[in-house]
C-alpha cells in the first residue's frame, strides 16, 4: 500500500501520510523545521495526553505543548482564545507550526486558532481518533461552537500535513472506536457501494487487518469530494453529501445537550434518519434504483449513481424498507444506536435544524440516498416528512 | 473624478464606491440583496449610531443593527462571540451580508466576525471615518486583539464592497480627522512624492476641495499594493510597506495601554521614528538618494525607486535629517505628535515590537525611508539602533 495520499488543492495541496506507526516520520519533519528555524506547539487533550504520552514525547520532544480539557466544550471561544495566548507566549512566528494531537474537538480548535494566529499559519494534523482519521482532520474545516450551535464559527484552513498512525487507535475506548465508524459507514453509503458491502460482511474492529486499507479509503473518498468543491459551494452535490446524517446529528447534539451523544452516535441515528426519510421520499423512485458502481467523483459531480432497476412504486417502497433495515443492522453490527437512546423534544430538533449552517435562503438541504453508495442533496423537503421521521426515531 | 474603482483579486475582487453622499446607492444595494432573498444585518459602534442617526436610517432602514461600545477594546474575542451571537439571533445564512459601518475598530471586528461566521459570508464596509476611508476599509486584514498585542488573531477575508461617502466625515471629531491623516502621510511617504509634497503645501483640513481626490489616491496606493501581495507573503516590500510607522506606532499602543493613542496618533510617532532610523541608516545611501517618481506599483514590487543624488556620506548624513524635518513639519502641520507625549519604558516597547507579527524567525521587519515617496522594507537592523530611535522621541 502507498503510504501517501496527496489532498490536490493547487498551493493548499498536502500529504496524508498512513502507518501503523509514523513516529520516527513526524520527528524527522519536526527536526527539518527546526533546521529551517521554524518554532512548532502542540496542542493536545487530557486523555491524549495520558495515553499517548510516550509517543507525543517520541514524536514532539521538548516542543511547548498545551492541554486541553476532552470534549465538545472545549471547542468554544474562551479556550480558542487560551490557544492562541499559549501561540504568544511561545512567540510562534509566521513560519510557525502548529501540530493538532487528537481528536475531533482537538483538530477544529487548533485549525482554527491556526487559521486565525497572525492571520494564518501552517498546521499539522496527528489525529488519534478513527473519526479524526476518516474525516474531520482532511478538508480544512475547523471551528468552534457557538450558544446556537455546532461549528457555526470557523474558517477553512487546510493542513500542511496530516499524519494517520493507525496503531494509535489501539488505547482508543472502544465507544470512540464505534463513534468513529459511524463516519466510516457514511462513506460507505455516500460513495462506496462496495466499502458498505464490506462492512456488513464483516464488521470492522480495532485489530481488524482491513481496518488501515478502510481508512485511507475514507481519506481517498474524501479528498476527491473536498478536491472538487473545497469550500462547500457546489449548488448540488458536492462538499455537502459529507453531512449525509449531520443535519439530524447536529441537530440531536444540540437538543440533548453537547455531550450527551458522542458526534459519531449523533451521526449513526442521522444516518438511521436519512435513510428512513429516503424511504419516505420513495427513494429509489419508481423506475430506477441505484447500482453498486457508484463512486466518489460521481458524489462530487452532483449525486453519486442510480442505475434503472425497479419497476413500480411499490417495488421502490420495499427497496426504500430494505436501505432502512441494511442501514441500521450495519449500525448495530458496530456498536451503533440507529434510534434516540432517550426521547428528545420534536420542537428542539426542528428548531436545531433551522439553524444548520446548510440552509441556504430558508431551506434546510439534506442528503438523502437511493441506496447504499448513491446519494443526492436535496432542498425541497417538505417538514412534515422530516417530522414524522423524527417521531420514528423516538422524538416526541 | 469616476466613481469607483475596482480591486483587482480575481474572484475577490470588488468596487471602492466614492461619493460625498452614498446613501442612494448604499439603500438601492440593500434593496436588491432583499430582491434575492438574502439577509442584511449591521454593525456599527455607539458614536456612529449617535452621529449618523439618519444616515444609517436612511441607508439600511429596518435592517437588524447590532451597536458595540467604542474604541479599541472593542476588538476582542468576547465582543466577536457577541456579534456572532447577533448574527444567529437574526439567521444570516451564509448568502447573508454583514454590513460594518464604521470607523477602523467596526470593520476589523465585523470582517473578522463575518469571516468566521459559517466559515465565511460576504461582508461590506461603509467606513465613517478618515483613517477607515484611507486605510483599514480596503484590502481584507480583519482581527481583534490579545493580551499580547493587536491584530493577533484574524483573518484575510475581502469586503465585497466598500463604500465611501466623505461627506460622513463632517461629524468627525477634529482629533479623530488628525489621526486619518498619518494614515494619509503615510501613504505619501512611502510611494507618492507627489502626494506628500501636496500635503506639505497644503495641509488638509475636513473641508478642503482636495480632500475627496486625496481619500481616493490614498485607495489606489493601497489597491495596488494589495493586489500585488495580498497576504503579505513578498520577501521584501510588497503588502509589509503599507506598515510604515507600524512597527514603531504598534509598540507605543501597546506600552501605553490601548486608548491613550489613538491609532493614527500612534502611527504618527511612527511615521517620525521610521524617518529617524532610516537617518540613522545612513539613508539615502552616500551616492544615491530618491527621486519623486516613485509610485504604488515600484513599491509593491520591492521598494520604491531610488535615484542617483547624493555624492558623499555627509551629503547622506545632512539629507537624512532633512526628511525626518520634513516629515516631523507635516505631522505638526495636521495636528499630530511626532515624539511621544510622555515617557514610555524603553524596555515596554522594545519587548512589544520583538512580538509584532512582521517578525520573521526572529527578525523585526521595518520599513525605511530614502526619501519622502520611497520605501523599502529591511530585516537585517541592529537593535541599538531602535533603541537609540526610541530615545530620540522619549523614551526612557
Amino acid at each position: 500500500m502507498n503510504d501517501t495520499l496527496t489532498v490536490r488543492l493547487g498551493e493548499r495541496s498536502y500529504p496524508i501520510h498512513f502507518g501503523a506507526d509514523l513516529t520516527a516520520r513526524v520527528r524527522e519533519a519536526v527536526a527539518q523545521l527546526a533546521r529551517e528555524g521554524r518554532r512548532v506547539a502542540v496542542l493536545t487533550d487530557r486523555n491524549v495526553a495520558a495515553r499517548q504520552a510516550a509517543a507525543l514525547k517520541a514524536m514532539f520532544g521538548g516542543a511547548p505543548m498545551l492541554v486541553t480539557g476532552a470534549g465538545e466544550s472545549v471547542k468554544s471561544f474562551a479556550e480558542l482564545e487560551r490557544v492562541l495566548d499559549f501561540l504568544a507566549e511561545n512567540r510562534l512566528d509566521r513560519a510557525g507550526v502548529l501540530v493538532a494531537a487528537g481528536g475531533g474537538v482537538i483538530g477544529d480548535l487548533g485549525g482554527f486558532a491556526a487559521s486565525s494566529w497572525l492571520r494564518g499559519i501552517d498546521f499539522w494534523q496527528v489525529p488519534t481518533t478513527l473519526l479524526a482519521m476518516v474525516d474531520s482532520s482532511v478538508g480544512g474545516k475547523t471551528g468552534v461552537n457557538l450558544k446556537a450551535g455546532k461549528n457555526l464559527a470557523g474558517a477553512f484552513h487546510q493542513p500542511r500535513a496530516v499524519f494517520i498512525a493507525t496503531g494509535l487507535l489501539a488505547t482508543l475506548p472502544p465507544r470512540e472506536f464505534a463513534a468513529g465508524m459511524a463516519e466510516v459507514i457514511k462513506y460507505g453509503l455516500l460513495g462506496d457501494a462496495a466499502l458498505f458491502a464490506q462492512l456488513e460482511r464483516e464488521p470492522l474492529t480495532v485489530t481488524s487487518p482491513a481496518l488501515p486499507a478502510v481508512v485511507r479509503r475514507c481519506c481517498e473518498i474524501k479528498a476527491a469530494v473536498v478536491e472538487a468543491d473545497e469550500r462547500e459551494l457546489a449548488r448540488e452535490g458536492g462538499r455537502a453529501l459529507l453531512n449525509l446524517g449531520h443535519t439530524f446529528g447536529h441537530a440531536i447534539e444540540q437538543a440533548a445537550g453537547y455531550g450527551e451523544y458522542l458526534h459519531g452516535e449523533a451521526v449513526a441515528v442521522g444516518l438511521a434518519a436519512a435513510a428512513r426519510l429516503s424511504a419516505r421520499l420513495g427513494l429509489p423512485a419508481a423506475g430506477t434504483c441505484a447500482a453498486a458502481s457508484a463512486d466518489a467523483a460521481a458524489a462530487a459531480a452532483g449525486s453519486s449513481a442510480g442505475d434503472a432497476c425497479g419497476t413500480d412504486a411499490a417495488g421502490a417502497a420495499a427497496a426504500g424498507a430494505d436501505v432502512v433495515a441494511r442501514v441500521e443492522r450495519v449500525l448495530a453490527a458496530h456498536g451503533l444506536p440507529a434510534r434516540l437512546r432517550a426521547a428528545l423534544p420534536l420542537e428542539a430538533l426542528m428548531a436545531a435544524m433551522a439553524r444548520d449552517k446548510k440552509v441556504r435562503a430558508g431551506a434546510p438541504r439534506f442528503v438523502v440516498l437511493s441506496s447504499p453508495g448513491a446519494s443526492s442533496t436535496r432542498a425541497d423537503i417538505a417538514l412534515p416528512l422530516v417530522e414524522s421521521t423524527w417521531r420514528e426515531l423516538g422524538a416526541e
